[in-house]
């Protein structure tokens, strides 16, 4: 019986020191991780990587885009994502009614800054290609910044969203 | 030590079928697996997500930019981008003297199709902002097209790509 525990012990051993090893080596590689359109903001969601290819799936699936701006050295950036990515019901509404974006650096597009180029900042925009400047968050000084206790009213602006402003395009 | 060895094979079998369970979970979840900004022409270089980026990355950090569009479902891309990937030389040059973006979507600038905008083609900007129509791959008819069998005249166009216009911006 001793004898038998001790092959289990040392077959663990070999396993164990075999894992450490190839962890060891990939370690010593210094692979970067191949970086992602999410970003962290839903690796399961479908993301567009530019404006134009988002404007052009938004037309032509007919839904309304959303355009996360934020900055990976941002602390609010940084909290928004981890509410943003955890709410079970923003990720099913971003899945299945829009067509997604986020950004790290601004467009040219001037209506995509209404009130100024700061981050973290979420925009609509309609599949007739209007900005929904009317769909705004709760602070009046950044209009379109969120906060991760914004979450509820965020559920709300994508809801509203999804009332086009033109049913007919 | 028939005892031993039953519980280096039980203990085996029982590390492999851990592991083949949580395999199996993997697979039943059915997630998507998050899309890259390389798309598979190198996951171990850094990508620009959009144009307005990589210009900006380009003048600031004095690198020339290296622009691809390609297409997922186009097989001359797909083609180009294994030869690509896989070309070590190439690898090297992009990582160290580049700055990289590779589109799926058209821009609007039209100093980034001087002859059409087909797939794939790759077009090179200076630090100083100019689109170097003249550094081409040899196909008079698509300019700025290439194939796996053009590595060579890619290197060579990088080398040349590196050479900067304007020396002083």
């Amino acid at each position: 019986m001793f004898k038998g525990l001790l092959s289990v012990f040392l077959a663990l051993v070999a396993v164990t020191s075999i894992m450490a090893k190839s962890e060891k080596t990939a370690v010593k590689q210094e692979k970067r991780v191949p970086q992602t359109l999410s970003r962290g903001w839903g690796d399961q969601l479908i993301w567009a990587q530019t404006y134009e290819e988002a404007l052009f799936w938004a037309r032509s699936r007919n839904k309304p885009l959303m355009v996360i701006f934020h900055l990976d050295d941002c602390p609010h950036s940084q909290a928004l994502k981890k509410a943003f990515a955890k709410d079970k019901e923003i990720q099913r509404l971003a899945d299945e009614h829009f067509i997604l974006l986020n950004l790290v650096y601004e467009t040219t597009d001037k209506h995509l800054f209404p009130d100024g180029q700061y981050v973290p900042r979420i925009l609509f925009v309609d599949p007739s290609m209007t900005v929904r400047a009317d769909i705004s968050g709760p602070y009046s000084n950044r209009k379109y910044a969120y906060e991760p206790s914004d979450m509820k009213l965020l559920r709300n602006n994508m809801e509203r969203a999804k009332t086009f402003l033109k049913t007919e395009l």
